[in-house]
């Protein structure tokens, strides 16, 4: 990396918090911004599960890095694998040699947490990431071509059902699309199987499905989902997965070839800030500047960040907004900083959340405001398409919304492995 | 498989002539159709190059089998992987158990020929699936990610250079893909590299392009290559590979970190039919009905066949019109055995061939006419777009060419690994 005499801002991941900090920062030319991700495109994560169901392309909501900043100079993309920060010398480990750094910004954000289960861990499907999305969009579709190919009656049942743990937005949107696929896909594709075998069950540890949201959005996503035939199952924790049978805290036993694991998240951190952590969900405590509690120059924005507010005393919620809004902040920040004002502390501004319930429904919660069924579809996707990076990728995804919708047909249904 | 009564056909791939056969077979009822393929999509492999120099999606050039057949009920989807045929008893071992058939048409196409060099078939890339076109998109964008990290100057002149093998059209086609991604992309995705150093050779061991076209065909495909910054090098075969230099019959060593093999292909034949090989590239000797020499019941059509006829004493040309061809001529003839009528033999009508080079010129050569230039790519869109297969599919690709046309941006340039 060339010294340009600026300092240099080393922000390491390039999801919705990284990404937003890299693109506030290179807009002036006060700092020399090095951005390092060991994937060459940012995901935007809230359509995993349409890739998962094959309804849009992975990449589709997969945008180059490179791209994003191809007008600017004053930046350097490294793809590159993290391995340990030394924050006493400024600088980081990585598979590509020693990166220092003047400051550095850890927008690593979550990954899938398994609360220590090792068995579910080892058999279930998580999808948090695109490559995720589509193995599980692979298993999917193997499940029925095995389906057709077995004569074992518990085989066959257990390659046709399907359970989901995490009755929140992301368990909620999947087991809609599944469940659509089952009535106006899978039969047409696999007339030789009997789809009255086939299930969707859908387990959530609380009382209701999508805690974070109103009480009339969790009665109306559930009464969308059984319309659907989704089965749902609240106040029940998943205890062990053996690849074959899903055992719950109930007693109850499900067979099933696949567990999709949406159940919760913990902070991705990298090595050597272990003694910033806070302790609940391996997220980094800082404060109101995103700065590490104990650390000068370092500084967590997003998921892995744990903040405090006077209406989070348990830390924000892990989701983009939150992650967005703090790279703004902080990227005024260092502004600031450079010119010799103030820091402003940061505010987390509730925006409102949503989830949709299959084909054309949905439920939305605004701030003043809150709304279900098809008008909030159409709301949902609205905020959706304008949300996803570049334009080409928002006009592939709403023709293939368009499509979808009119031929009642996710015409995705292929099973790529990388070995051929 | 259920028995119906009807004898059953059992076919061993579905590219363009196993998907053609199948598809004319179901028009009438009076067979039981099985198709075999190991994957679930037919891909459209003419436009395997634009996958691999991320200008259109890999989706977009595979087609699921099973969608091609909802609405037919006497065919069977199976997808396995053959793994030997009885042509005696008239039964199949595949990974999915035995399978009997009355007849059977082995339609499994070629696979890349590396000519028994062990080093180049290790350390080289093929690009005959849609897989292997993924990897190859993978590898390029790898490679200059890669070379912004070095510091070594033979590795990074290594790195940027890509060696081609084979003049035919995929290796044109390939070529001029990626010298657009030098002249328009790649130095704006990597401001930090110098791409004076970045080398695309092509290297044809005839003594002129695309062999199989007509002389002003391989001018101008030469005159348009090397407009486009390609060192062509005829008359010349590549020996040896170590991954690192690339060595040739003339005894020149070209430092490349990644050789593309497009240079032969070679029948891909079960276990079970060595016999009936006809000694040249691996082919299965067929009569003019494609009925397998010394066998009753069992067919081979398209790449895997070797039929002489008075214009090709050699055997056909391995492209994807005459396997469709055969697999009319060879439908009509089991409908013709079905009624008695007497079985029609297979002439090829050539309709011609074509390619592209660069983002808007191609050359054509029709039975009666030849044109080479604007019109020709304008033509060559146009027979493309009509032969995929899908509506949405030709949307797609229609979209993504209009969209690279304009905006000189291949968009796709996503490193997808299996494991994130």
């Amino acid at each position: 990396l060339p010294e340009t005499g600026n300092k240099r801002i080393v922000i390491i991941g390039a999801g919705f918090g990284g990404l937003k900090l890299a693109r506030e920062l290179t807009r002036q030319h006060d700092y020399q911004v090095v951005l390092i991700d060991k994937h060459n495109y940012h995901q935007f994560q809230p359509l995993l599960y349409q890739v998962a169901t094959a309804g849009i392309e992975a990449s589709a909501i997969s945008f180059p890095i490179r791209k994003a900043f191809q007008k600017q100079n004053n930046i350097h993309v490294r793809i590159a694998t993290v391995q340990s920060v030394d924050t006493l010398n400024k600088r980081l480990w990585s598979n590509i040699g020693v990166i220092n750094f003047d400051y550095l910004v850890i927008a690593t954000g979550a990954v899938t947490n398994f609360f220590g289960m090792e068995h579910v861990k080892y058999f279930s499907m998580p999808m948090k990431t695109v490559t995720e999305a589509m193995e599980l969009r692979n298993k999917i579709l193997e499940n029925y071509e095995k389906a057709i190919a077995t004569e074992d009656k518990n085989e066959l049942v257990a390659l046709m059902t399907l359970v989901i743990v995490g009755g929140g937005p992301t368990g909620v949107e999947l087991a809609g699309a599944i469940a659509e696929m089952k009535n106006f896909v899978l039969p047409k594709d696999y007339p030789e199987l009997d789809f009255k075998l086939m299930r969707i069950v859908l387990i959530e540890s609380n009382d209701r499905l999508i805690k974070t949201m109103s009480n009339s959005a969790s009665k109306k996503a559930l009464q969308y989902l059984r319309k659907l035939g989704v089965e749902i199952v609240c106040s029940t924790r998943v205890t062990d997965y053996d690849g074959h049978i899903v055992e719950t805290n109930k007693g109850e036993k499900i067979l099933s070839n696949t567990l999709i694991w949406t159940s919760g998240v913990q902070g991705c951190v990298p090595d050597g800030m272990e003694s910033y952590l806070s302790g609940a969900s391996n997220r980094i405590l800082v404060d109101e500047y995103n700065r590490v509690i104990g650390l000068k120059d370092v500084f967590v924005i997003g998921d892995a960040a744990h903040m405090t507010e006077k209406n989070f005393p348990y830390g924000h919620p892990q989701v983009a907004q939150v992650a967005i809004q703090q790279a703004k902040n902080l990227a005024g920040n260092f502004k600031r900083d450079f010119y010799g004002y103030t820091w402003k502390p940061f505010h987390y501004k509730n925006l409102g959340s949503m989830a949709t319930v299959g084909r054309n429904l949905a439920v939305v919660d605004l701030p003043f405001i809150r709304f279900q069924g098809f008008i909030a579809w159409l709301f949902w996707m609205f905020i959706h398409l304008f949300a996803i990076v570049g334009v080409k990728n928002r006009l592939m995804i709403f023709i293939n919304w368009f499509w979808n919708y009119f031929t009642y047909d996710q015409s995705l249904r292929i099973i790529f492995k990388s070995k051929s």
